[in-house]
C-alpha cells in the first residue's frame, strides 16, 4: 500500500503515523520527494483496512498495490481449480459444463422431460429455481421445498447434475440432501452471512456476480467462501447493469480471460440473464465459448411463453439443440470438448 | 400495461392472446393503428408479470403504465406515514430525526460518551454497527451480540433511540430485545428472505437503497416489508455507485422530493456513506435538509482516525456540533424543526 | 406514442390536448379505462418530441412505441447495407474486414512497415490516428496534416484501406483527399455539427459508439449522417464505461446480434479500446467474431512499449499473427471468410 | 506516479526502465520490498502518459499520485477565480449568479418578456439556445444566427447577461459579437478542437460536465481552455447519467464542495437538466445553494407546454418567483447574497 500524506503534515505527525503502522507489524519505506510525502507499506496489507488509513486527517490518499484477495488469487494457487461433481469435472481443460433448464421448477414431469432433453442435447447440468428472488412480492416466489425435492428426483432418474439457488442459510440442510451445486444469486453476492455459512459446507457453490459489483468485490465474496473452508467455488458472470435498455443486462465478456488471469477458479456464463432476450442467447453463448469460458447456464423450456418466470429470455428445445451443435464446433476450434 | 404485438402476428394469434389475458381477469382495449397492433391491459396489472408477457413470441414490447408498487404508493395512502419510536415521531412535518454515532460499536464506554455528546448536540438517534458487512473476510466483522447489548444499555442510560444493522433473520429476536430501529443495509436491500421476516415484526425498519438499485426496486423492497404486515418503513438514501472515484458514492439528492411525491414514507439521508469523505459531509447534509428530507444518519466518532471502520467518512465532535447548528438554521428556513 | 394523462385532468383539457395533437397531423385513439386516461398517438411519431408532450402539465407519462430512428432501421431497409471501399465490401455476408495499425501515426517508415505486416497477416485495413483526442492538453496530440498524408502515401504504396479519426469539419477536404474511411470517435458521437457535415460527403464513416451512450442514441447519430445524405455508415462498438476498473471499458458483446436485428448497417468491434489491456485483446476478438461481427479494428505496433499512445492495449506483430490465424478458424465455423 | 513491476522482471530490465524514465527528466525512488518492485517517479508527472508506462510488458500497474490537472488546481492557484462579466462578479464570495430563460430562443418578443421577468425576480443572467444539440435530426435544431442576434438585442434592451451554447468553432466570431457567456454543452465537453479554439478567446466559458464524465475528465477539459490562454472558466454540473429512470439525470450534489476543494473555479448548477422534471427543480435548487454553489441556470418559460424544447423540465413564471424567494432565504443562512 502506498500512502500519500498531506503537504502540511509536520515531521512529528509523520513519525507518529509510521510508528502506528510499524506497531501493526508493517515495514515502512519512504518514497517521498520534495513535493510529495509518500510512504510504502510492506507486509500482508490484505489485512490492512484502507478506510482506516484514510481516516487519518494527515492522509491525502492511499492506494492498494497488492490485491486484497489472497486464496482466490492465481499467484496463491497457480494451477486451475477443478470442481468435481458426481464424476464430472468443471474447469481446467475439461469439457465445457453446459447447464440447461427452466427458470423456475414447475411440475416434476415437466422438469424431467426438460432434463432428458437437455441431457440428450449434450448438457450435463440441469438448472431450476425452487426459491425465486422476485422484485415484486406479488410475483410467483417458487415452489420451495417441493421444488428442491423434484430436482433430486429428476437428478436420480435422469442422471444429471442439478443447480439451484439458495437464498438463506436455514435451507442448507435441505440443499445438502437434494441439490448438487448451490447457486448464490446476484442479489445475494454480498450477503456475507450466507457466504460464511456456505463456506462451512463442502458443496460446490456457483457464485453469480452481483449486477453492479466490480470483479474485485466478486472475488472478495469468493474469498469469503474459501476462507470459511470451502474451496469448491465456480464463478458465474450473468451480465451487469448498464444504461442500455434494449438488453436486460450487459454481458462483460472480457471477464472470461481476466478471471483466468487473476484467479484459478472456473468461470461459467449465463447468457439468458445477461441479455434478457432469447434472440440474443445463441450469439452470446458462442462468443463466451470463443473467449474461453468453462461452461454455460441457459434457460430452456419447452414452451417459454407459459413458463412461470423469465420467459422472455428462455429458449425452446429447437433453439437449444441448434445452439449446442454450434457450441460444439466453436469449442472444438479452441481445443475444448463439450 | 400497453402491449405491442409484432407486425406479422396473425389475427387468430391476437385473438388467442387476448383470451389468455382475459382469462387472467383483465379487460383488453385495442389501441391499434394500421402500423402497430397495440393492446391496453386494464385491471390490477401490479400482479401481471411483464417477463411473462414478453415471453410470447408475438409480443414486440410491453410497457407498464401503472406503477408496480401499491401499498407504498402515495395514491394508495395519501397522508404521510409517521413512524413513532418511544414517543419520537419521524416523517410528516415533525422535526428532523438526526442520528449520530460510530460506524461500529467499539467499547460500551465510548458508545455512551458518543451517545451523550450527540444527544446534547440535538440528535435523537444513536447509530452503531454490531454486525458489519465488510467486503473483506479479513476485516473487522463487528462485536456481534455484545455490541447489540451495549446499544441497549446505552439507550437506557442516555435516553436515545438506537439504530443498528441486521444481516440475517435469525438475529430478529436479539434485535427485538435490544434495538429500536432495525437497519437493512444496501447490500441486503434485495435479500427478500430477510425482508419478509422483518415484515412479520412490528419494528421500525430503516431500509437503505442498494448502491445500484433504481427507485422502483427500492420501493418494491419496501413493498415486501409492508405486504408482509409491517407498515413502519423509513427509507434511507446512502448514495449510489457511479463512475466517480473522488467520492465513495454519489448522493441522489433528487430522491428526496421524488420519494415525497411517489410515496407516503419518511426519507432519511446518510451523507457519510454517500460521500465517503468527511470534508463533504456538512455540505451534503445541509443540501439534504434544504431539499426536504426527514432526517440524517451521520457517522460521528471522537477520534475518527482510530475508529474500527469507516474513519475516512466519520466526523469528529466539533464538526458534528457545527453541522447541527447550521442544520437547525436551514431547517428553520424551510419551516422544519430539528 | 402512448400518453397517460393525470387522474385529475378535466374533460375539456383532454379535448384541447387531443385537438393540439390532431392539428399536428396525428390521429388519436382513446385507450382509457376507469382508472387511467390513455391516448394512443398514430402517425409518424419520430417527428414528435417526447419532451414537448411531457411539458403539458396534464401529462403523467409518455412512452414511445415506435423507434425514433427510421432510415437506419431494418424495417425501413430490410437488406444488409454493404459499404464498398476500393473494391472491398464491408458487411452483408462478405469476409470480415480486419483493420490493424498503430494508435497514432508516428513516422512514415514505421507506418509502412506496419501496413505491410498487417496486410500480409490478412488484414485489409490500416488504422492510424493523425488527430488524437487526448484527455490531457499536455499529451501528444497527433501529427496532424502530415500524419494524414503519411496514411495516403502508405495506402498507395502498400495497397491497403486507411481509417483515421476526424475531429472537426474543417478537416473534411484534407480527409477527402487522403483517407478512405473517416472515423468519428466516441467523444464526438454526439457532435452533431460534425455528423451533419460528414453526412454531406460520400465517404464511408466509421461511427464509434460513445462510451456511455445507449444503442438508441448511437443509432440516432447514424441517422444524422444518413438523413444528411450519406448512407455509408459503419457502426463500431468500442466498449462502454462501467464501474469495472480492471478493464478500460466493458465490451457490449450483445450489441452485435442486436444491431443486426435493429438495423441494416455493418458492425465492427474495437477490442483494443474495449479492454485497454493487450492480454485480453485476442479472447475478445474471437468472441466478437463468434457473435457475428463484420470486422475488427485492432491496435498493432512493432514495439508497443515505445508507441506514442495507447501502448497498454496495443499488441505486437507476433500476437497479431496468432490472433489472425485463430480468427480465421472461428470465422470459418460460422461460415464467414476473413 | 508509482509504478509496480511484474514479479518476474529481471534486474537488467528494471535498470533499463529506470534509465528510460530518467532520460525523460524524472527522478526515480525505489520503494520495493521483497514481494513487490515499486518505483516512485518524481517530477512533473502531469506530462507523463500513464498509458505509455502501462505499455511496457514489465509493468504490472501504475498509479498517478499527483493530479493530472495543474492550472485548474487550487494548489496551483489558491485564491478563488472570480469571473467578471459586464460588471457582475461570478464566484468567490460574490452573490449567487442566477440565470433564467427558455431552453430555446423562440421569438424576440417572448425572449424579451422572459428576460424582463427573470431580471425582476432577481436573476442576473438570461439563457436561451440558438444552436440546439438534439438527439434526433428531425427535432427542432434552433434558430441559429437569428437566435444569437435576438439574445444580443434583448441583452441590450433589458440589461442582462446572456448565456448560449456554442457547438462549433466557426461560430466564435458570431458569439463574440453577440453573446456574453459561451456555454459548452455536455455532449461537447470532450470536443477538444472546440475547447482549444475557445481557449484562444477571452470570453467567459460555462463548461458543462459531460453526462458520464468523471470530475477529473471535466477538470482536464477546463485545463484545455486555460492552457490555451483563457482563464475565464465557469464549471456547470447538470446531472450525470445513472440507472435511474424517474429522473432524466442524477445531480451530483457533492461536486459542489469537492470542486471548491480541488479547484479555484466557480461552479454553477443546472437543476433543470439534472432532474428533467419541473416538480423537482425547486428542491434541487435550494439544495445546491445550501451546498455552496456559485449560481444556478434554470429553464423558465411563460408557457412550458408550448416551449419548442425541454418543456417537461421548464418551470413557469410563478414557480420561478417562488423559487427565487426561497433561494434568497437559504443563501442568507449560509452568508451569501443573491
Amino acid at each position: 500500500m502506498i500512502i500519500q500524506l498531506k503537504k502540511e503534515t509536520k515531521p512529528q505527525e509523520i513519525k507518529d503515523f509510521i510508528k502506528y503502522l510499524e506497531n501493526k507489524g508493517y515495514q515502512i519505506k519512504d518514497a517521498s520527494s520534495q513535493d510529495l510525502t509518500l510512504l510504502g507499506v510492506i507486509g500482508d496489507t490484505s489485512k490492512l483496512d484502507i478506510g482506516n488509513i484514510l481516516s487519518f486527517s494527515i492522509v491525502e490518499e492511499a492506494h492498494r498495490i497488492a490485491t486484497p484477495f489472497k486464496q482466490v488469487s492465481r499467484s496463491f494457487h497457480p494451477l486451475d481449480t477443478v470442481v468435481e461433481v458426481k464424476g464430472i469435472k468443471i474447469g481446467g481443460n475439461n469439457p465445457l459444463f453446459i447447464i440447461g433448464g427452466p427458470c423456475s421448477v414447475e411440475t416434476c414431469d415437466l422438469l424431467k422431460e426438460t432434463a432428458i432433453f437437455v441431457k440428450e442435447s449434450g448438457a450435463k447440468g440441469l438448472r431450476g429455481g425452487a426459491y425465486k428472488p422476485r422484485t415484486s412480492p406479488y410475483a410467483f416466489q417458487g415452489l420451495g421445498t417441493i421444488g428442491v425435492e423434484y430436482l433430486n428426483t429428476v437428478s436420480n432418474e435422469v442422471g444429471i447434475i442439478t443447480v439451484s439457488e439458495i437464498m438463506s442459510s436455514d435451507k442448507i440442510p435441505e440443499f445438502e440432501k437434494n441439490i448438487d451445486i448451490f447457486q448464490v444469486g446476484a442479489r445475494n453476492m454480498q450477503n456475507y452471512e450466507l457466504l460464511k455459512a456456505l463456506g462451512k459446507t463442502k458443496a460446490p457453490i456457483l457464485l453469480k456476480r452481483g449486477f453492479s459489483n466490480t470483479i474485485e468485490e466478486w472475488l472478495m465474496s469468493a474469498e469469503y467462501i474459501i476462507a470459511s473452508g470451502n474451496p469448491n467455488v465456480i464463478l458465474c458472470e450473468r451480465g451487469i447493469r448498464t444504461f442500455e435498455t434494449y438488453t436486460r443486462n450487459t454481458l462483460d465478456i472480457s471477464v472470461i480471460p481476466l478471471i483466468k488471469k487473476l484467479t484459478h477458479l472456473p468461470i461459467i456464463i449465463d447468457p439468458s440473464h445477461a441479455t434478457g432476450k432469447r434472440d440474443l442467447v445463441e450469439a452470446v453463448s458462442l462468443a463466451s465459448i470463443a473467449a474461453g469460458c468453462d461452461g454455460l447456464i441457459i434457460e430452456v423450456h419447452p414452451h417459454p411463453e407459459v413458463a412461470y418466470s423469465d420467459g422472455a429470455q428462455t429458449i425452446n428445445y429447437d433453439s437449444f439443440k441448434t445452439l449446442m451443435k454450434k457450441a460444439t464446433k466453436i469449442a472444438k476450434v479452441i481445443g475444448r470438448g463439450v
